[in-house]
C-alpha cells in the first residue's frame, strides 16, 4: 500500500510517498517540496498548498495519508498561520474522503530512530537507511515527510 | 454588489448574503446555518463545512467575501479546532480566487451599533433594522454572519 507522508509548513511543505511491500520492507516512491513565497498574499499561499496536495492525491492515489502534527506554542500569531497551512492540507485530504493519521514529532522520531529526542542528523541517516536512498540534509522537510510516512507504516504493521 | 458574510464555527457556521444598492441601502438576500454533528469525525465535519461554502459561492457568485476573525484564546486545543474550521472556509474562499476580508468581533459590533462592546440583543436589533428583517435570536450565528457582511459593506462605502 502507498502511504503519503506530509510535513506541513507555511513556507515549505515536505511530502513523500512510501510503499509497504509484502515482505515488510518499505520502498521509496517519490518525494518533494511544496514551496511558497512568504511575501505572497496568504490566500494565494493557502490556495497553492491546498491545490498541490489535491494534485498529489490525484497523481499517486495513495492508500493512506499521514501528517506531522503541529506543535501549538505560545506565539499565537505564528501558530495560527501554521495551523492554517496544516488545515488547508487537512481540508484537501478530508475532501477526498481520507482519514488524516496525525503523529507528534517525538512519536515520529521514536518510531524511526528509537529515540523521541533524536537530532535531525540521526533522523536523516535512518530515513535514508530504511529507504535505501541518499536524500541530502538540505531538504529536511522532505526527510521529515518521509519519516512520518515510515512512522505510519511501522504503526500499521505493529 | 453581493457580499457574502461568514461567522465560522466548528459546530455552527452562520452565513448571510447582503446586496449593496446604488442608493447606499443594503438589501437582505438570504442567510442560513451550516450545522455539523460535533460527535462526527473531524475530517467529515471539515469536509462538510468546506463543501458547503464552495456550494454557496457557486450558487450566489458573491462579489466579495467577509469573515469574522477568530479570537485565539489560551485554551490552545479549542482554538486549534476553531482555527481549523475557519481555515477550511478560508481555503474554500481562497481556492475560488477571492480575498478574505477579516473583521474582529469588536469591529463588527462597532460598525453595526456604534459600540464595540454592544450585546447580542443590540446587534440583533440593528441587523434586523438595517436589513428590514425579523430574524430571531435563536439563530445568533446567522445574525453575526449578516453583521459581518454589513460591516464589510460599510467599510467599502466609507
Amino acid at each position: 500500500m502507498l502511504v503519503f507522508g506530509i510535513d506541513p509548513g507555511l513556507v515549505k511543505t515536505g511530502w513523500g510517498m512510501v510503499e509497504t511491500c509484502v515482505n515488510g520492507e518499505l520502498k521509496y516512491v517519490n518525494s518533494g517540496l511544496i514551496k511558497v513565497n512568504p511575501k505572497e498574499q496568504l490566500e494565494k499561499r493557502i490556495r497553492y498548498i491546498h491545490e498541490s496536495i489535491l494534485h498529489l492525491i490525484t497523481l499517486y492515489g495513495p492508500g493512506e495519508i499521514a501528517m506531522e502534527e503541529v506543535f501549538v506554542n505560545m506565539n499565537a500569531k505564528t501558530s495560527e498561520k501554521l495551523i492554517m497551512a496544516r488545515s488547508a492540507i487537512f481540508t484537501a485530504v478530508a475532501s477526498r474522503g481520507y482519514t488524516v493519521h496525525g503523529y507528534k514529532p517525538n512519536k515520529v522520531k521514536k518510531s524511526i530512530t528509537g529515540n523521541g529526542f533524536a537530532n535531525k542528523e540521526t533522523v536523516k541517516r535512518m530515513v535514508n537507511a530504511i529507504l535505501r536512498q541518499d536524500i541530502s540534509a538540505e531538504t529536511l522537510d522532505v526527510l521529515d515527510a518521509l519519516a512520518v510516512a515510515i512512522c505510519h507504516c511501522n504503526h500499521r504493521m505493529a
